[in-house]
């Protein structure tokens, strides 16, 4: 305990033991046929932590968790800091060989599987970490539970003596390079889940379904924003559209995080259709489309749309509506909230800045960089001092993201500074362009990329997956885009497939989609 | 500017510069007929930081407000703590000689004082403070507009460089004693003024009307709340129930703050009916009854009931209400809310604790003192290092508030210390008899303190206000009394009386009505 009488480190682990204490017979958290109520949840968390110091922790060891949206991954988030680990939620949807390179790299003491996963550790060498199987079914046979079973229902002494302390590293899905592992603090987690409280309006009626995964960015800090307001959690394995609307139906889901794409999915499902009650849906990952904002609106949904880095928390900026949108059309009113917005309540004002670190002109046409700083940014790369460096050159932090500022301040994110399209000198935003053929009735889902082009130096190409019952010609398309952006910024080229190429996180892999352009373009002309 | 890329200190001034950046064009600031937007809010208040500044201001210089709830003691909540100053608000209903205590105390380099009250200052001798006169008119003759006038619009550079410096000091309205000044932090303010948004469920909807001063606990950190959240504040020189309910409905009011004692005269206002939208009423200051909780409630408003004291930044305990209780026959929902709850989202666990500081037992009927810690609670008292010492006794701030714990963790409220009876060795709360004799229809309000008695040492005494248009006699008051509770709890004696004594914010003075007993007993036995 803290001297000054007057001081706590603030930590997430307190949003557990308060709502424990607040709504012990509550339903905390729904996994099928499974619940536990706060109280549960708590006495399973305490046992967990208790357990991880009886086999051995010590103070901020590494815990890996390799497991879907389970009760284990949740739990996890609260009995690992609890215990004065670090937790490690690694990304389901990697090859056995990039498991192995996290698992290299943050050295850990445990490492908790689920059984479907658990072929990937099959070939790696696990030598010095104690391998908790996770069969998630609840039963006194499951090793987990077995693990669980054993320790002390009553919470650990804390060894948390200062909030800056890292709470949880993650390790960023980078399509190249090795992985960086993004460090959070108490301190930020706990300040960026009240921002999620704020933002994303919960309070103790939130009924949470869990379609975002929880390893990415520690599910945007809802982990611990749910569970700060006594919400229930609703777990899911994996996100198959008719389960996800059978789910907020049987279960009165009221919030969900998810990726654009799966937006997409949710939209596009025969089930699709209006709840009849209110739905918040905090969409972040790749800027949505006014088009998917106006069909979710349509079904119901109250989008908060919110933009972010796993450098960042997840969430930094929050498309805060005006009151005045309200009036707007429909369409009007999709285009405001397509924007990436302004900083989180919690957070620092976002800046979009120059090569020199100059504030851009607010003329929301100019591109810049987005950087920011303060409590919601990282505490740094673990165990990699040159990158944290780089990434936080001139005292801030590089979000590599190209943007332009709107007179209002809100920003809108142009791309990736490594997907931006230069043709004959010119930038060309490819969300820009991908949007304009998404408000084509008959498209599903855009990517715009590169290809080079021997004049213009390079060309928009855009790879199209159109709505199943409709179809629409390449030439069709690129006369409505030609309707509604610069003639200049409208795609040479369409291909049109089954599917795009996506990241475990729901993100369009543009560079599987460009390599593909360059590789064609390498054999052509040499 | 901190050197870590991932540290900002928290402090509610960011607060202000985040809404005027999102929130520019929006009113922020209604009084009668003046209105500005968050613009020229955030304008006004650089102006006044640069001002102070301009005139002297050194870091952590005491800056004084002696004023009403008008837009410029909300202007100083940011602009002095932005200028790197300590805001002093003083209790506006103070005499003359206790306003000179306070500034002797403090030793303000400014003295902001509202027109209405500047003949307060008229005997004391202000040398040394600039006195700056408030005619609260926002006209250019003003000579608080004319500080303003003089300021560079444009934001100071920011002093601070630990969120653990002192932001204000509040003093206590102590009914005795020397006033004691309790310092907050802007970690502690920004952190409670989260928590106000959480369990006052504030958005940048939310129209809050000043009926609680704000120079009490900084209004409960709401001046902070409100403004973070990019919400409307509605000022009120003074509360009046129709004018009162004459700005909820012109204003489309959402929020208001009140002791129980507001409530109930505007429950018994003429104007008293339903709003037909939604209006929150965040209640605390004494134990509201049950009774006139279930009669705003009928009246259309949702009471979030809360418990701190000066020294807790206002509230640190919320009645949070559990699903179960919609279920409840109005009455004992309303008995429920009745009681003071659990700590805050951002507070450490209250505790209820015997003299030797162990819990008392969760049986709803042992009473102990309540004790709390952690970061909304006071850094100490200003420059009274004995004081501080002496409330911070084992590592605890001691309220000196006398309460039981109920055996679902709420802790409900019995007494302040002195104020308990203790007859033939019994403790009676004085609240107890209180909310039994408000149950009874005739009654608007009762206060119940010791009165002396030869056997039993002290016997209840009861001083009750009828509602107009009532009657009931004292032998009809102590059978209902009857009814209700323990029989040698109810009062030997009523005094029917027109008003109650009260302090500025809106507590009952009893050490008024139970010294007026005691001389009384001397006067008989002497």
């Amino acid at each position: 305990m803290n001297e000054k009488v007057y001081r706590t480190e603030l930590t997430p682990v307190s949003f557990l033991q308060r709502s424990v204490s607040v709504f012990p017979d509550k339903i905390a958290v729904v996994h099928g046929d499974r619940q536990y109520t706060y109280s549960e949840f708590g006495a399973r968390v305490n046992r967990f932590a208790a357990q991880l110091r009886e086999n051995g922790l010590r103070r901020h060891d590494r815990v890996a968790v390799l497991s879907p949206n389970t009760p284990a991954l949740l739990e996890a988030h609260f009995a690992v800091p609890a215990a004065g680990g670090i937790l490690v939620a690694i990304n389901t949807r990697l090859q056995s060989q990039e498991v192995d390179v996290i698992l290299k790299h943050a050295g850990p003491k445990f490492l908790f599987v689920d059984a479907e996963l658990a072929p990937l550790l099959e070939p790696l060498n696990t030598a010095g970490m104690q391998v908790v199987r996770i069969e998630d079914t609840g039963s006194d046979t499951d090793p987990y539970e077995q693990f669980l079973s054993a320790g002390n229902p009553h919470p650990v002494v804390s060894w948390l003596e200062d909030e800056e302390e890292t709470i949880s590293i993650n390790y960023t899905s980078g399509t190249t390079g090795r992985p960086k592992g993004v460090m959070y603090t108490h301190r930020g987690a706990y300040l960026n889940a009240l921002g999620e409280v704020v933002h994303s309006k919960h309070s103790s009626d939130s009924v949470y379904l869990w379609t975002l995964p929880m390893f990415h960015c520690n599910g945007w800090c809802t982990t611990w924003a749910v569970t700060a307001v006594g919400g229930r959690h609703v777990c899911l394995r994996a996100v198959e559209p008719s389960r996800v609307w059978q789910l907020m139906r049987d279960e009165g889901v009221t919030h969900l995080n998810g990726a654009p794409t799966v937006l997409i999915s949710l939209a596009n499902a025969p089930e699709a259709a209006p709840l009849g009650r209110p739905l918040t849906i905090t969409t972040a990952g790749a800027p949505p489309s006014p088009t998917i904002i106006e069909q979710m609106t349509e079904l119901g949904a109250r989008i908060v749309h919110v933009y972010g880095l796993t450098e960042t928390y997840g969430p930094y900026t929050v498309c805060e509506r005006q009151s005045d949108w309200d009036a707007f059309a429909a369409g009007d009113r999709a285009r405001r909230l397509a924007r990436q917005g302004v900083a989180y309540v919690i957070a620092d004002p976002v800046r979009v800045v120059d090569p020199d670190m100059r504030d851009v002109p607010r003329d929301g046409a100019t591109m810049g960089e987005v950087v920011m700083r303060g409590n919601n940014v990282m505490a740094g790369y673990f165990g990699d001092p040159e990158a944290t460096e780089a990434a936080f050159t001139g005292g801030w932090f590089h979000s590599g993201d190209l943007a332009v500022w709107h007179p209002d301040g809100y920003i809108e994110l142009r791309d990736r500074a490594k997907d931006v399209i230069i043709s004959g000198g010119e930038n060309i935003s490819t969300i820009e362009v991908e949007q304009a053929i998404a408000s084509h009735p008959a498209v599903m889902e855009a990517a715009v990329v590169a290809m080079p082009h021997d004049h213009w130096g390079e060309r928009p190409k855009a790879v199209v997956v159109v709505k199943p019952g409709t179809s629409v010609t390449a030439e069709e398309l690129i006369a409505h885009v030609h309707g509604r952006i610069a003639r200049f910024k409208a795609p040479d080229a369409i291909d049109f497939v089954d599917a795009l190429p996506k990241t475990s996180t729901g993100k369009i892999q543009k560079y599987v989609l460009r390599e593909k352009e360059w590789a064609r373009h390498s054999s052509r002309i040499h």
